[in-house]
């Protein structure tokens, strides 16, 4: 890997918290896509794509001619909440790309740009109209680190340095959790609604359609068609947490139109900008939208520069090619990863996932860490995920060249490969070590 | 003011928690250092900077330049927690320029680019490492709005929409709080470190060495000392949020170089990219940075841009001619607002401030607000502060034109003088009817 | 029922918090065994026995003579947490008469006299023991009205008027609570033990082997051994409420002896003194018993005419007799209410419940509270139970005569009678009415 | 002391937790007024009385008669919240004794029969009744063990068992806790209801007007007036704690009355059924009583015994001889308490307290702890109290005979002799050893 002088840096002065570069510890240097080069010239395909947040590639052309000509104009940067040329741009344009064609009448709220400060956001919108306290969310969600958000998160390691208590939250199984055919919705609507349960009377229902970093765990349109009629039915809030899924990454623009349901407010974050640059934003049903003038606020939620790229982003949508295209690569990587299974039928226990985030589930976490590192070895940026960390997690760039693509691919097969073999080879040497 | 075609478009689509945009209700376009331009072309003078985002003014030509560089040549812009090259710039720089000059060793963490996220990882890291739940901020504090920051808000209107209990936080009296020459000092141990008080001993101590949204308080060095002095007596760790008056704000890099202290965690948001990009930090005491690999995380936490920009902000530190020029400019601001003070004495209760970070204290808050209103009538951008709002607090770019200042401050006190002469005028005859 | 001016008295002066004499309004006077008589000599047949305080009825006279032998003598009446010989008559014959015979080893501690205490002891010393903060409670769970206690509590109207969160515990499926046949032990491992549920392990379950106010839910011998061998598996304690269904109740002194588990904690009160008198016991495996002198008080803690009482109670327990005429004389109770079943199928669901515990299960609640009114007139107290109050719940003291009995039996089935058929006559008109 | 034969029960079968029992290790067996015998026949006088729950002296023998009369004619015992003729005469010889010539219309709610259960009635009713969730409790503050008591209470040891956070009570400093001629009102005010604090606005003060507890400190009546004062003004509730003050133990049944302030809830328990039995009040401005029925309960709030009890004991209250012997006897201990002062100045740091309530406060803790302990040799039981435990807290029974109580205080000056004289000695050894 890196000599240590190249890092000595980053062991030096940045805290001990970093984490992905010590799985990945290249000292990047330029991006093109679905391509990282690092500062030796080596070049990486990328299959984590900023954690979901770079949908469209690193730097996408179109876009960064724009956020040049916006700098070089001076256009204004940063904005608190005034209101700027660029942020009626894309409000004007999302209305028009985006909602009108799909027949939602949102209202946009600009948060702070991180994730979990829309889904912070959220949380206090939906427990002021409610008037309740009580917020359900799922197993293995992810919804972020700051503490509102964090009491909604499953991860135990990230809850346990809260340090306190996360209250006014309660867990529910989500779909599938049971195992396969088992629908958890009569077990929710017992636990939640029927009198003397204990369960106090929820604000919200909060959920990723696809759990991200709980696994990739898909849940089925029914399963959310159930969820959304039952929180209609006692007048529970649907918050739909497309931070991850969001923005394209299962096919459509938001990851709920194929199950034909509409939140009561959306959180989206990530791939918003189609940048990388920090975004967020909320959306809300109108008559919802009961704020007081600055109830919620943030110093960064008027990223100029992110408006104009995330307007940018948005000339993706106008027609159904872009969707037509990911479908269709999308079908490659289905098929490469069944082809993998394939090969490896003991080791590799299902393929899961939606469009873009695909899931390679292993019963070992220990070869899905191995995967992942001989991967790195080969040129292939990709990432666990799920409570064991016992799921190589396959999120390319949408607009990735099938080419790329595929080599891509055939870098994971290899690296999937090696592991196994070397594996297969050495289990039974252990075997008989212990014998 | 602005016709309703050109903002219909932010009234139909964004949010009614918009705030900032219905007290100046221009469209701005156009900014370059302490001048905003809106869609008409008009010009404003900006004394409220980003609520402090803003130190070197809008679009600094030194940093535009570098970001525009750095996107042109693909630098990566969207990294995780990567190794990057523009981060180990930054990390270098702010090594070299800002901590070793100044005898730190503090570690960097890169939060979710939201001060509100650093503040969540400081009371994190400081319960952690204590194993302690309490955490004590102070009266008329303000860290941010998710719901771990927002417990040590004191703003009782932001705190009531978190809709639960905001647990785990003690309020103890800033300086001043009791009145000129009463130290709060003995209060705040008697309270907290006295068998029997009843308060749990905390992990830390969070506070802001010039309260800015709490209305320009400056605490005294002699009181930031004894504080300091307190928490190392009794164990507890010392977070200062220099997220509004860090960066250059009261004249030095860090607010409380003045009170010659060392606290054990900061916070830094803001101005630290010098551009309005999103980015925070937390600076870590080396022996308390005991996070494990991912603890806390954030997807916008490799933010390669606002890096980029930061490492040239740098640049105005290399030598301590721009702390001279700030000083040299808050002189003019402060005799400004003394003449403005001595012409309206009976209105004007005082003027306190450090550096660039001024506030014209009224007595009555409806003044205030009419004298921003006119301020902005006069094309000047000046927001109010405090908890009745009683506060016009005067916050230009460090690196305002000694004339535009100058000009600010003329526009400043020609709104003040209509204000304050429609009043005289008008309270004679308001007394008289009321005779 | 009673004339106005003898109940004034309550009406002026009392809280209208007052509940059970809204239903059963006579003034009360004299009791014996399972006869109440008010103020005007009208005797009522008891079948709520203090809500199971009374299982050795009303002022027992073996008891009776014990207690005012002890006063005339002035015997120490109270005394904290002295060492008393009434306090050491009562550890000894507890440890001869209950525990050794059982193969117990428990120790007692003597909590504040009320169930809810001894739940708030055992969860401090749950939580103490595992560093652990959060409990699992069951659905339709009664554990008393104290803060701590109030959150395993199930009831929404009584949780509501806390007026804060309730945090800390989590809430499980009792067993049967999916309805019968779904085990709920395959569930509760999965949301509360599998990596990545979100919900934090526990320190304890706490939960009634009999459900008394939750509607006379009776767990299985084999939920209650899974749930044990699962506390175990994975370390946490398992804490029996037996404060209404031990002492007999079931028919056995502690309420699982009939699973065969044994707990890490027991929390007794209601009947333990025997007479009526507050009393309550958390039992504690020995090695858990890691207290600090005094870290759990209570001024009423060493109510010494309660011990004297509750030794003379134990009396019942030195032969298997007691047991065996418990035995026979539930069952002439299950008889006569299955021959009620019997007679009104449509209306009555199901009878449940464990010896002197039974439940007269109805369809609608407002029949349910036709009949307790109905046999109050009859000259029968009987209370409801239950979530929707539909279950008519059959407490008579284990020592009612076997005439007595059937005469309360006789009362219940008139009561049953007169209103099902009023029902049934006025079901038609309405049926007629709505056609 | 005890031979271990004497005691084996209490440390085989009795939880660690016991404390009393630790410092006064006698089985006692008789009492009688102030005196108490122990198996071996040696007496003691009670200067301890119950921690102030025998006001009236162990087995006051008109009461006895009472009670003895009222078993034997087999008068209900356990009644839940029934209407009994023994509530009832209490209900009406509380409103004619006590409430009616002190001009009080409260209600009274019988809750569960503990002061802490009170607490927990008072906090929950009125968070209801305003809305809010917040309460404001003082340093040194105790109010029970029960959760929602809990968090009301000061002591550390006893809150850190708890296991969990204590949410939604802020502490506030009693009077006299910054020193004498230091008022804390102002103080008070400034933190609660000022504009930008940061405390929420509580629903609720509550406090003792004597801390017993923590260390006999009397509140002014001026402060007491003040608070009151101040709690009207912002619509705050004034809870009263009178469990150990009141029931006559400063001298006037109720605490508060030296003060003319009319709180507006008061809890009472301890002595208030004169004999011991457990018993708890609460006390409700009538308009303020809005539960629902049953919407705080518990099993033990019908003890008929003790309401018996506490009419005959309301007895004393019917002319003012009664205070007026306390007020006498309560001279005579105070006189003894500064002879012992004013032989020991170097010790003894003053004298404090109301009526029966004086505490002898030690600079050193140690020698507190040795003058109980001396003291308990000599045949007297006096515990210590504060913070560090370094006052000895008088507490004799209000019937005391004149005789009994200078024998007691007498073997008070005897214990702190001993114990200075022999400190006096080594003192000057350990000063020369260490010189």
């Amino acid at each position: 890997m890196k000599s240590s002088s190249e890092t000595s840096a980053f062991e030096e002065h940045e805290s001990v918290v970093r984490s992905y570069c010590r799985k990945f510890p290249a000292v990047f240097s330029i991006a093109k896509n679905a391509i990282l080069e690092d500062e030796q010239g080596r070049e990486y395909i990328d299959f984590l794509s900023g954690a979901g947040s770079l949908n469209y590639g690193h730097n996408d052309p179109m876009i960064r001619s724009k956020i040049v000509e916006y700098i070089l104009r001076d256009g204004i940067t940063h904005s608190l909440d005034f209101h700027t040329s660029a942020k009626k741009r894309f409000l004007l344009a999302f209305d028009e790309v985006i909602l009108k064609p799909r027949g939602y009448n949102y209202r946009l709220q600009f948060t702070g740009p991180t994730g979990t400060n829309a889904v912070e956001a959220a949380l206090k919108l939906a427990r002021k109209v409610t008037g309740r306290r009580n917020v359900v969310a799922f197993t293995d969600a992810f919804h972020g680190m700051t503490l509102g958000a964090l009491a909604t998160s499953a991860r135990q390691s990230k809850r346990a340095v809260a340090g306190v208590s996360l209250p006014d939250v309660v867990r529910m199984p989500y779909d599938g959790y049971f195992g396969e055919g088992v629908s958890t919705l009569d077990f929710i609507e017992a636990m939640l609604f029927r009198t003397g349960s204990g369960v106090d009377i929820p604000a919200a229902f909060i959920l990723e359609t696809v759990q991200a970093e709980g696994g990739v765990n898909v849940a089925s349109s029914q399963w959310l068609r159930g969820l959304s009629t039952m929180a209609r039915k006692y007048g529970v809030l649907l918050i739909v947490d497309d931070i991850q899924a969001g923005c394209g990454r299962t096919g459509t623009f938001f990851s709920f139109e194929r199950a034909g349901i509409e939140p009561d407010l959306v959180c989206l974050a990530k791939s918003i900008s189609g940048y990388g640059l920090p975004m967020s934003l909320l959306l809300i049903r109108p008559d919802l939208d009961r704020w007081e003038p600055g109830e919620h606020n943030g110093t960064f939620r008027g990223n100029n520069l992110a408006f104009e790229a995330a307007t940018s982003a948005l000339d993706y949508w106008r027609d159904r090619s872009f969707s037509h295209g990911v479908a269709f690569k999308s079908r490659i990587i289905v098929d490469h990863l069944n082809a993998i299974r394939a090969s490896f039928p003991a080791h590799v226990r299902s393929i899961r996932g939606a469009g873009f985030i695909q899931g390679l589930v292993f019963d070992d976490p220990r070869i899905a860490a191995e995967v992942s590192k001989a991967a790195f070895g080969e040129g292939l940026i990709v990432e666990l995920c799920g409570p064991t960390e016992n799921v190589v997690k396959i999120l390319p760039p949408l607009t990735i060249e099938p080419i790329v693509l595929k080599q891509g691919l055939t870098r994971l097969s290899t690296a999937v490969s090696k592991v196994l073999h070397a594996s297969l080879e050495r289990v039974p040497d252990s075997v008989s070590c212990s014998a």
